[in-house]
């Protein structure tokens, strides 16, 4: 049997969990009809503007699928618009049942906090298995299609940059929606909380507040729309490029190519059954602990993976762990661009599964540093919370100091896992392999984070509706450890990204000698142009980061003057005698995230170009391809620094408030809660918008410059 | 003549012109007694800290310079004791000028603004004559010594270790100064103002503040003795470097070797006469703008040293401009690391000038760009100020924003500076003259700077002495350029490490290939263990921006309990019947400070090292190599970005509270101003600790790993 046919089945699998989730959801109770009435509000608000995101992204998409038609032919711009309508189908379907589990959750809470924990994970559980199960359809069918029934050999060019340009397809769609929703969440969120909260006096998510439900769409559109593109795109990529690398960089017969070339697929899908497996297993323990309880589902998945991850890969190379892989060891003899100085050395399957362990133990490592930096049990968020205590300013401090301090564990692992399976294998494989089965889990992990803005949702529908106060309680427990789960996708995104990276490098190196064999292009730290396009490289998140951190600012703006305005002509809205004109805050936000979007996202497209281009011109096309290899580097070295303080430093200062809510340090209302609200403000764009957005940056980054040697290589042929 | 004496005898006019200028500004009048008793306690309270501080750093340089004549040498250790003796002096006597000058200019500017500005700037001017001057005397004399008087050829490898050495000491000793002054001043300037300003509703500068005479002993021992070592090892290293990698690249006869290394000491010598000729330049104009009076120096050095530099290459090189260096091109045969790819190209007199040109252009634009960035007529500190109207949060975001973009334009201009300098001579050589050109110019740069905390000084005695109001507005009007002009210095010495750290990596690929001809060391990208190192080193400034944010933040808060204790325990104080005592805040001040230092100091000490072992270990010597080059081409690359944004960002944030303060957005004591003060506070560790201690943290770096490459050399061949 193909063993693609196995990876295919399990991506059915999970849109089949889905599907059976989906309607176990919807058949809770969606509680009273004002509930029902706030929840609808809130639904409409994030299906008009996804309908108006995907719009706009259509225009860019259709425009770049011409370009990709033109330059590269008619399967490669197939493999986009499947990589680009599948990336939009799971942030879609995601939104879609997270506004539909919000009320369930609040109706549920009333009854226990397991009742409420229940269907806010259930409803992550969905969005994470299909953006695993989307993902893995995405790519092995279209594998499948391409190899079996159309019958091209696995390396065939038409494949690798079909596979490619699915991933630019998955990638380009993920960079508008990560931002534009994050945007979105985080304009709603620091506007409404500045002229309610802080002018208005009035509490977070009183209905009288006319941003409130903007800010309720924001979860939706941002927490969640935004981040499953974000983690579909980086399973699609992760996948296709530990493929084309394979492709790429190994000569063997067209069967064994597809037996390796498939195995990646195979992990995705027995690390899905793994997936559904640990849903299961979250239940509240006696503790009550609510991390506990999704630790139990993620520690059951990954359990579980170890001796599946054995058999599948077993199975799939024919049997034999510790043969050589390929016939007399000839998967070794290809163009390794990293075996110039290593001796060449061969691998086995065996070696193989030491590096998916190695990404499994990464990703365990990451989630528990991420953890520690983000938890309201550890140092890290208790000092913020105690810098609070002397102002606004030393909150501020100590944010800052932690998130810069969060970057150093996990950089630490990371460079441990890039050694260890380079290594077993010693090539670029192994370290390809330990970011695949890092992205297996990739459903599970998904679960965790989606079902923190449903929660959010939920308490912010409990306030509005004037649910009692246990509710409330109920919802702000799952609330808090929803910020560390959301800050774990994030750093696990952006480390798996440290690894690909470097992946998509090699690939890169290796199409330059294919394409143009008679350059020599020094790659050497000691080439000026190499400096030049690691410093280049690493602008690019600093530039991307304030684009994104001053669009919000802009758009937040806006939310208040719009709020000041209704609260001016309305003397009512404040006397809870008439209604805010909720609608139109959501319209003013939607056109501003929108038209805010669009800038940044473009920059990672245009830089590999711009750069590429302009060192040609200056001093010759071999120098052109250093600078732009290094370019890729530098924005990985760089990026994977400026995501994780963000998007930990961010999680912290959150949680930091939270902690002071809790009662410590003198409470809600306090001085100290003022500061813990600032450092919370500064945190949302640096955690929602500017950090997260940084991953799927550098892989468009990298992605676009394979399409370019692809595209000058055609072009130098025709 | 030997031209090196030339360069000595410049050096020994720089020190006359601070021992002229100190006279002058002694002669001023120190004002009425409550002023001279201010200055003597905030001149004792310096000294004291000083003098603890030098006395701790001592026991490492002892242990250290003890190290380096085992290792490589007493001639070394000579170097290296003379590099840290002199880097000392210059922070000691720029220390003993500020503290006297602070009173002076409080009463000249009773009398004018012209009358403060000339004093201030007078005494600033003494700093940055004496940080250029014993500079360049340091390493003229004492290569004159080993060359002319103990015959040493000049690339001798005693000769190179001794001025590796000696750079060491300045980077050393300048680390530790830079970062326990940064820790001090904003230690006690964040603690005097959480618990004066905020807690207590006093204003700035209040004597009852038990923490006042710190905050001013802070800018001398900071801004002022950290801030001249600083920039003396900034001078060292790079003068050193330009030597030492001319001995390692160019094989030519000890007589052109002489004119060729010479040549940085000549450029030295000659930019010390324009910038004191510069010094007179500095009057307000008919518009009383003291940034334009400022200009005027500025212009006139930069306008004046074209020729100067011109003439001075000319006679060195022996009057023909365009004659290839060396005889035949000789000069360029050398065992050149650029070379790989690039054609070996000869390069003239006449290259070597446009190279000190393009350093001359890139002080220039980083002059303009930090301008932009932090003063308060343009865009960027003007969109923070308005970002305070909605609070403390969007202040801070926008504050982000802004030193997150402020690393974009800096960026270009030095990638566009390396690759023209590289163009122009083919390799690595004319970097390192552009970067020395840029250094050429320090004694003005540090003058412009140096000023600063003078009148900031002087505001604080006028406020504590009750001065006529017109006093404080016109130290106030200093003060704001003064905020401007230390942004540059930061932006202008972290730019020239970035062409200096290309110049050092030069200078470790080719005594690799020296001291280990058998080794094939692997630098290319595609090597992971060289993704490892820059991923290590670009965890560095990270980690030291944590440990630096950190210390601030502890110290801080130990003032804030200090201070409290004085209110609680003394109920005089507030009521004004009885004085603080301030000497207890300032020791205490002090031993934090000198506690704080010492671990963060060491990190780019030992990093290395611990990288070099590690890997060594793991993968072996080549790849040790490989990672540890990697690793210094991270921390330039991370450190650049961070550098930026925090000295920028925190120029920007100071500079729009003082925007706000003039009057704008609701002026002194609205909402905006509060929010403003929170976004200094937050720029204070920023500006003054972390960010400019990136600078000396890259060259320890650098250089750490060169003399572990001489020891690891001597230990092989002994």
């Amino acid at each position: 049997m193909n063993v693609v046919l196995i990876a295919i089945a399990c991506g059915l699998l999970a849109v089949v969990y889905g599907f059976v989730t989906s309607a176990q959801v919807l058949k809770q109770s969606a509680g009273n009809e004002r509930m029902q009435e706030i929840a609808g509000a809130i639904q409409e608000g994030a299906q008009a503007y996804l309908g108006r995101q995907y719009t706009t992204i259509a225009i860019v998409g259709v425009v770049v699928a011409v370009l990709v038609a033109v330059f590269l032919g008619l399967t490669s711009a197939i493999g986009f618009v499947v990589g680009s309508l599948l990336s939009g189908a799971a942030g879609y379907i995601g939104m879609n049942i997270s506004v539909r589990a919000n009320v369930r959750t609040a109706e549920a809470a009333r009854g226990s906090l397991q009742g409420g924990l229940t269907v806010a994970f259930r409803s992550g559980a969905i969005t994470g298995m299909l953006v695993a199960g989307l993902g893995l359809l995405a790519i092995s069918a279209f594998f499948y299609v391409l190899t079996n029934l159309r019958g091209y050999a696995p390396d065939d060019r038409t494949v690798i940059n079909a596979l490619v340009a699915l991933s630019f397809g998955a990638s380009l769609i993920s960079i508008f929606a990560r931002l534009g929703g994050g945007i979105f969440t985080k304009a709603a969120d620091v506007g409404a909380d500045l002229v309610g909260k802080v002018e208005a006096g009035i509490p977070e998510d009183d209905p009288r507040n006319p941003a409130v439900i903007a800010d309720n769409v924001g979860d939706n559109v941002g927490d969640c729309a935004g981040m499953a593109a974000d983690l579909f795109e980086t399973y699609v990529v992760t996948l296709g490029v530990t493929m084309v690398s394979i492709a790429l960089l190994i000569q063997a017969s067209s069967a064994e190519l597809m037996q390796l070339m498939s195995l990646p697929l195979v992990i995705g899908g027995v690390c899905i059954i793994a997936s559904i497996i640990g849903t299961y297993m979250v239940r509240l323990g006696a503790k009550q602990s609510i991390m506990g309880a999704l630790y139990k589902g993620f520690w059951t998945t990954a359990i579980l993976s170890v001796p599946l991850l054995y058999f599948a890969t077993k199975y799939t190379l024919g049997g034999d762990m510790n043969a050589p892989i390929g016939a007399a060891g000839q998967f070794t003899e290809g163009p390794d661009p990293f075996a110039t100085t290593a001796a060449v050395k061969s691998f086995n399957g065996m070696d193989l599964f030491w590096c998916m362990m190695i990404g499994l133990v990464v990703t365990a490592a990451i989630v528990w540093i991420t953890e520690y930096y983000t938890g309201t049990n550890y140092r890290p968020v208790k000092s913020i919370a105690k810098a609070s205590e002397t102002g606004h300013g030393t909150n501020v401090i100590q944010g800052l100091a932690v998130s810069l301090e969060a970057t150093a564990l996990p950089t630490l692992v990371i460079v441990v896992g890039i050694i260890l399976a380079y290594q077993l294998t010693g090539n670029v494989i192994g370290i390809a392999f330990a970011a695949t089965s890092m992205l297996a889990l990739a459903g599970m992990v998904v679960a965790l984070d989606a079902y923190g803005p449903v929660t959010d949702n939920a308490g912010g529908i409990a306030e509005m509706a004037g649910l009692e106060g246990d509710v409330r309680n109920r919802t702000d427990a799952l609330d808090a450890v929803g910020n560390t789960t959301k800050a774990v996708t994030k750093g696990y995104a952006i480390g798996s990204a440290g690894l690909a990276a470097l992946v998509l490098f090699g690939a890169y190196t290796t199409d330059l000698k294919e394409f143009f064999p008679d350059l020599t292009v020094d790659f050497s730290l000691s080439n000026p142009y190499v400096i030049v396009g690691l410093l280049l490289g690493a602008l690019l998140p600093y530039l991307f980061g304030a684009m994104g951190m001053t669009a919000v600012g802009r758009a937040a703006g806006a939310v208040v003057e719009e709020v000041r305005g209704q609260f001016r002509d309305n003397k009512g809205i404040m006397e809870g005698t008439s209604r805010p004109n909720y609608a139109r805050t959501v319209d003013l936000v939607t056109k501003a995230a929108i038209k805010e979007m669009i800038i940044p996202s473009l920059l990672p497209v245009l830089a590999p170009l711009v750069v590429f281009f302009f060192i040609t011109g200056v001093a010759g096309r071999e120098q052109g391809f250093a600078a732009l290899g290094a370019l890729l580097l530098g924005v990985i070295v760089s990026g994977l620094f400026v995501a994780i303080s963000m998007t930990s430093g961010g999680g912290a200062w959150d949680n930091a408030k939270k902690y002071i809510e809790d009662g410590n340090y003198g409470g809600k209302g306090s001085e100290a809660h003022k500061a813990a609200v600032t450092g919370d403000t500064v945190g949302d764009p640096y955690k929602d918008t500017a950090g997260p957005a940084v991953n799927p940056m550098i892989k468009i980054t990298n992605i676009v410059a394979l399409l370019l040697l692809a595209a000058l290589a055609s072009h130098a042929a025709g």
